[in-house]
């Protein structure tokens, strides 16, 4: 398919089109399309940029990766195909972060695959290729962890990740970093530290912010984070947007 | 893949499946899978049902139809696959409604496989498999309509249509009755009469108010519509929705 640079819309039917392609090989889902969409919307309605309250979010979550025991980052197709590179920058910027391969609709072939385009991305010890414990409470194939990875975190920073899995693993008593541009979704609504943005944007903040604060002491100890206000910041962001489209005129004919 | 019942969002699910398994077929696109994720972000901020305002616009849209000399129905992938039985029952509820295959991704298969489709469900008289005519001022495929059909119509109903398409047609002097659960949209903004509703639900509503009307003059005499109303009361609708959202407690831990 041409694309047309003409095209109002042209950024983003530039992704629409690298997932497409992604999903012919085997990358990621065709379900992982869908979810796509919902975030190319909530995204929309946030603006298409980082908020301040987001902004915040990104740097708690920093302080939480280095200050945690044992970070693990889970991966599923989708940030594999949008965000491979970003994912090494992240790993590189929080010494001992994990990455484990962590799919919600599970095939040898695509965990395989995952893990090769992280690891051609520069990851290092990807992990959950061969999914070695179960986290318990979850049906069938979704719920394969890594023994070393997820399975003994403390802290797990789950970008674009099913309502079902946030809500086991905080079950299990780990602390779960969400990154879903759904403010409302059940991810967001589990997680302890839930990040209202954009994949790229949000992993670039981290990386970001996690080279300012330097080494850290990895004592477990990790300090609080207001979840409900995060989103409610993220609520009032889409309401100003909504406000805002209202009052504009209609394109003249 | 097998789907739990137990999952919350099984309903859900299983429109997804059925979606992936018509671009495995490649019915729908695979930006098409993308699309329908968009509007499933959107269904969900407004409640996942019809609302009186959308309620009222289904109502004026069959008035519309029943009224235009030339009405044309605009079918895409995603409305074949998720739709061609709603398409169907409209075509019997307004007589003289053309049917059009209208594709943003088109290929000559795809056209074939969404006529087919269409006729498999009884619709009559599928036409745009073959287009013979263009849309000024848009570029390459998607420029493409019926000669017959969509190129003299004077009401097009366009369901899940791009915002390119959308404005050309009304630059056209055509009244365009869109169908698209994102009222921010240019499709939505560049509409005379946006529905912002789902689309078997807007489909079925205006069917069922179209066999209420009876028989009407085809005098080509539209009664005004006040767009800018409907689209004010959808962020309305979503602003009240991300309110109670706002006020709602996390859930246990």
């Amino acid at each position: 398919m041409r694309l047309s640079r003409r095209h109002p819309r042209y950024a983003s039917l530039r992704v629409r089109a690298s997932l497409a392609d992604a999903a012919g090989r085997g990358l990621v889902a065709p379900e992982g399309l869908i979810a796509h969409g919902r975030g190319e919307a909530f995204d929309y309605l946030l603006g298409e940029r980082t908020s301040p309250s987001a902004r915040r979010a990104e740097r708690a979550a920093a302080v939480w990766l280095r200050h945690a025991r044992r970070p693990v980052l889970s991966v599923n197709g989708n940030v594999a195909a949008l965000a491979a590179g970003e994912v090494a920058r992240l790993q590189r910027a929080v010494p001992g972060l994990s990455v484990e391969v962590n799919l919600f609709h599970r095939t040898a072939a695509r965990a395989a695959l995952v893990g090769r385009t992280l690891r051609r991305a520069g990851v290092r010890g990807v992990r959950g290729v061969r999914p070695t414990a179960r986290v318990p409470g979850l049906p069938s194939d979704r719920a394969w962890v890594d023994a070393r990875g997820i399975a003994v975190a403390d802290v797990c920073l789950v970008p674009l990740e099913d309502g079902d899995r946030a809500e086991a693993l905080r079950r299990l008593g780990k602390r779960v970093i969400s990154i879903d541009l759904n403010p409302l979704s059940r991810t967001s609504r589990a997680a302890d530290l839930p990040i209202v943005d954009e994949l790229c944007r949000a992993l670039r903040g981290i990386s970001r912010a996690s080279r300012r604060i330097g080494p850290s002491p990895r004592d477990g100890r990790l300090p609080a984070f207001d979840a409900p206000r995060a989103l409610a910041e993220a609520y009032a962001t889409i309401d100003q947007r909504l406000s805002r489209a209202a009052r504009r005129r209609k394109p003249p004919r």
